[in-house]
């Protein structure tokens, strides 16, 4: 695995793979690093479905808010790395902070420099109580696509709010790319794998575990035949106020493409929720089938 | 010369031509029609530099005001072919609106979709009185360049402001294309080439040239040692002050990539004029050697 950490030797390395594979697609995984399953899970759809996989890990300032855990956000980079080389990963891209803003990072909408801005659907789900979020994480991947030029990229659907900014992106500013969207990948107990876990006490993961069951819960109901999402929202609630140790941001029925709240679960609905446990904020989601 | 109207059928005509071209590099122009010598300078720099060379003909809406001109904008486009054709231009992409915004276009900042955002350097110059014009143009380059994928796009240095804002986009989006600014093209009497001239009565053509000789002006301030930045200003106001019927927007002295003001000109500065003659908006500029 070759591992670049400029912008310029990365647009060297791709040229020079793809000459060495002239028809051959590209697969991306951009990652923030402090690699887990479900990290690895996207790179092994990308290696089936492409010659040349590159991944990158870059933890982006730009999308994490002033009170946030940019500064604590785990770094694994050696381990990282000898799991991205098991995984037959071609190329990294791990830039510096100065490489990818060279005229700094800010998370305002006063920002002086050029954004990707998605509009009002930045202001949705994890967007309310992380405004700025979702221009951070638009501009920070549109810059991946034009410096890493792939055909396909990966990104986990635990993440839901993301990929239906990323796919609204790509399809506003024609960016030739195909997004894949990857199952959600969970431990045994059915915690989803997150890079924020590490943060978690033994007490704190074990009453994590009433995101995934809120959830269960939601869908047991509507597979019983409720689909109405006031009454569906109000069970989870009822569920998660037996924890008052866990925090809620939000709980709800949401169109995927849109994120607005919808009336009534249908197929494709996203039941999506968040919460914080102790100081870290998780998040998981199903799409109704 | 090759005409398409869809984003597919374009994709398909650039890759088809690269296959045939396939160290040739592509050269983009991408214009709003109505076409003069101004951009035909552009045509002819990009066919001297490029194998391949496209145009692109799009009146976009989303960088007209509410109140501004897009309805009468000229539109010339069998005209603008021909000249095309007798250019050598291989490719032309000419899309409609819906093919360029399928959920329709709006100058708002609350605007329903993804828009490339300049940040504060969008509200300077032009941006003062056309408040999200940049943002209109930030957002259909970053597409043309996104659907042609030029290796280098050619833009007249008549928008002074507009080069600013894109290779400020270039650069922070890390967008692999290189920006070509070409000089401003005169007609014989000095004003600056403009679709929009064609709006001028004989009355009002006269008056515009007041414009350019302002900047003349003020070169010959320059020239004689005047260097600061506000009686030079002053002195064009005092010109302008005597054709009581052009209506000055702005005449400063900037800096030419932050459009910042600066207190005293310099090797680089740019001098900038933009002004209403009747109720047709001109702007003219110069670069200080």
């Amino acid at each position: 695995m070759q591992i670049v950490d400029t912008i310029a030797g990365t647009r060297q390395a791709i040229r020079d793979t793809r000459a060495a594979h002239p028809d051959g697609t590209l697969g991306l995984v951009p990652t923030m690093g402090a690699l887990h399953a479900g990290h690895l899970s996207l790179i092994d759809r990308a290696r089936r479905e492409n010659p040349i996989v590159a991944a990158s890990i870059f933890v982006n300032p730009l999308q994490f808010g002033p009170n946030e855990d940019l500064a604590k956000y785990p770094r694994t980079f050696a381990d990282d790395c000898a799991q991205l080389e098991r995984a037959g990963v071609d190329l990294l891209f791990a830039p510096t902070r100065a490489e990818m803003y060279p005229r700094g990072a800010a998370v305002t909408t006063t920002t002086p420099s050029t954004t990707v801005d998605p509009g009002p659907i930045a202001n949705r789900l994890d967007g309310v109580s992380r405004p700025g979020h979702f221009i951070g994480v638009a501009t920070v991947v549109a810059k991946l696509f034009h410096i890493l030029q792939p055909d396909r990229a990966y990104f986990g659907q635990k993440d839901a709010a993301q990929l239906a900014i990323l796919r609204q992106m790509v399809r506003d500013l024609d960016i030739p790319v195909d997004l894949i969207a990857c199952p959600i990948v969970r431990d045994h107990d059915g915690l989803a794998l997150s890079s924020r876990n590490r943060y978690l006490t033994p007490d704190e993961r074990a009453q994590a575990l009433i995101l995934p069951r809120t959830l269960d819960l939601i869908a047991q109901r509507i597979a019983a035949g409720e689909r109405r999402s006031e009454p569906l929202i109000a069970a989870g609630r009822a569920l998660l106020e037996q924890h008052p140790e866990v925090v809620l941001d939000y709980l709800t029925l949401v169109d995927p493409d849109t994120l607005l709240p919808v009336p009534e679960a249908s197929p494709g609905t996203l039941v999506a929720i968040a919460a914080k446990v102790g100081t870290t904020r998780l998040i998981d989601n199903f799409l109704l089938e």
